[in-house]
């Protein structure tokens, strides 16, 4: 769908056709009506905000991929939206100050300055889904529930579903005493799997025996829902790591049990979005697509940067890509072809049954199929009646 | 609807909360739904693409307008849209390159360094639609009932509409042999409707006391219908003035026809877009509102600068806009507030035959109006059923 042309649109910036543009909007409006039955509400953040605003808190991974903007009118730095969920955040913990859990779900363009999606794509059509003010597994169940509900929607066939949880690296170091350097030194290497580095550092970090056993052994532990059992021994003694296993059981538990035929992975040494990420994290893959299709995770105390600090967890993932990967049947453009004497009340009749009449123009008159119409009106005595049209084979 | 917050977001920039998004988000859907009926295509052209192609043929008007952006790819100046007429004229001419009469329709947010519409706004949600290909009065017409049947939709009252048609002051300017400079300052004259300013000019810029007159006339042909005879006999020297009245005469006939309780007035001083337009140009203005809410006009040739020519005309509006200033009664929120304990299975059920059900989270109970909710499930005796709760006046 993606329609690049070097000559005239920059890399990664691409715009929809027709055909393709119908197919966008059926989905945007299939899954927002799926959003809102599950309680979701829309919201439409701005698409240029105060560069400090959009980088506040979990913003700061995104100063990178951010276009910044000067503003004629204030003097101050804007930036172009990069990802929508710190935005929509923002407008929980701002605008909105519910007490209660809150659901809110977004659907919009956003434009990076590097291209890191499926496709090389620099302008993602993102969605998404926030809840915010509950902190327990039933809300992280609830959006990776609605994560899987969306891919379904799309009919993204073949989806794996990755569990992760911050909450146990972040754990070990604490008890490792690792300052913020070395921290990040062994995140690098734990994101890139470098088993031998991880070791190699450890020989030469001086920590205990037993806390640098804990990080090579994390490195290790990923698979089937048995990992949960092996890192329950492997980090008995590191207290929170057994607060976080539980909620991945648990996840594991109650997604498998209303998804039966979902391949879950667990990978504890998963650590995309640590920097913002609190808790669990999860994302779906497909087959074939490097990338995973749909992700997110929890990511509590979001909202105090904007004076309402909640918890939250939640969903995103690109439109364009769940098109392209996915396998919704499009029906066929249909319509009737309306010669330049056709009686406009019958046309307007037409239209407000809902069907799609193309008025042809006088000179333009060509055949219906030119026209992407299947019927046509014709003459019939002193009324007009509907004919069909042969469609060319396609 | 627009949520502006002096310190949070920048000034002419806004974001859309639930209620209000829900009303954009129906009526977008109405539109769009109107356009297909009406033969329209969807596209999504991107939201930045290089300043060149963005400001190219009459893009150039909206070069102080536009947000410009450094490409660190490709080093190249980049803008972001604040126009997407440009961008589907570029569509039509360089992407489909069809010959037959081509409809395109658009609905998308834009961005302007200055607010110039209404409310102060600087991120309009622009839609329009576009007819290419037919350079006849019909399709002028087409367009013009599409943009009223916009407006009827979006229940905007009392609208008046307003005609004119740069051909006019065209042929006048040909006539009298005035370089670009003298034309540039007459057309600002006119715009502004100064008669003095115009006579004083028009003494000292030694042209011929005929054409002299007719600048002096055009400054005062606005009115009703009557106003195209004042003018033919005005004009009657300057042959190609007689098409644009002949044009003027048709359009308001058919739109007359079609719209008999519409009020249209005649403006032969009317040269907004003059730069970029060729032929007809409408308005739509309603009472209490200084700026138009739809406009538009033709455009021809607009294509050759994308290598194919083409006769264009079409019109657009601010989707936010029309929100603000329209009539539109939307349904209030109905939802289904289940208990911790309901059968998921029941839910299921709810959601797929179009139910909005809202899951309270453990340790979240509140009364189901809290969640926006009119139903509630309960359990009596060994089924759950849909009890009413009483909403609270709003």
């Amino acid at each position: 769908m993606i329609v690049e042309d070097r000559w005239l649109l920059p890399e990664g910036i691409d715009e929809i056709l027709p055909a393709d543009a119908r197919r966008v909007e059926r989905l945007r409006r299939e899954l927002l009506d799926l959003y809102d039955r599950w309680g979701y509400e829309l919201v439409i953040p701005p698409f240029i905000e105060f560069l400090d605003s959009l980088l506040t808190g979990f913003g700061r991974d995104l100063e990178l991929q951010t276009f910044k903007l000067t503003d004629q009118l204030s003097g101050r730095l804007l930036g172009v939206r990069a990802d929508m969920t710190p935005q929509v955040a923002r407008i929980d913990a701002h605008q909105l100050r519910r007490d209660l859990p809150n659901r809110l779900c977004y659907m919009g363009t956003v434009l990076r300055t590097r291209s890191d999606g499926f496709g090389g794509s620099r302008s993602p059509l993102q969605l998404g889904a926030e809840l915010y003010g509950h902190a327990g597994v039933t809300s992280d169940v609830e959006v990776i529930s609605l994560m899987l509900e969306t891919l379904a929607l799309a009919r993204v066939g073949d989806v794996h579903l990755d569990l992760g949880h911050v909450g146990i690296f972040r754990a070990l170091t604490r008890v490792a005493g690792l300052d913020a350097d070395d921290e990040a030194l062994l995140f690098e290497m734990l994101q890139r799997k470098a088993l031998p580095d991880i070791r190699a550092w450890l020989d030469g970090a001086g920590l205990s025996r037993e806390c640098g056993e804990h990080f090579a052994r994390l490195g290790t532990l990923a698979g089937g829902v048995e990992v949960l059992d092996t890192a329950a021994g492997a980090f008995a003694s590191v207290e929170p790591v057994a607060a976080a296993l539980a909620a991945l059981r648990e996840t594991v538990e109650v997604i498998g049990g209303r998804f039966p035929h979902l391949p879950i992975h667990i990978d504890l040494a998963e650590l995309r979005g640590y920097r913002y990420h609190t808790g669990l994290v999860f994302a779906a893959y497909v087959p074939g697509v490097g990338q995973a299709v749909a992700r997110g995770g929890r990511y509590d105390g979001i909202g105090h940067v904007f004076g309402h600090a909640r918890a939250a967890t939640g969903f995103s993932a690109d439109l364009k890509t769940l098109i392209e990967i996915g396998d919704v049947e499009f029906e066929a453009q249909t319509g009737i072809y309306a010669p330049v004497d056709a009686d406009p009340e019958q046309v307007r009749a037409l239209r407000a049954a809902g069907e799609r009449v193309i008025c042809v123009l006088p000179g333009a008159e060509a055949d219906a199929t030119a026209y992407g119409c299947d019927r046509k009106l014709v003459r019939s005595g002193d009324a007009w009646i509907l004919e069909k049209v042969a469609v060319p084979a396609a």
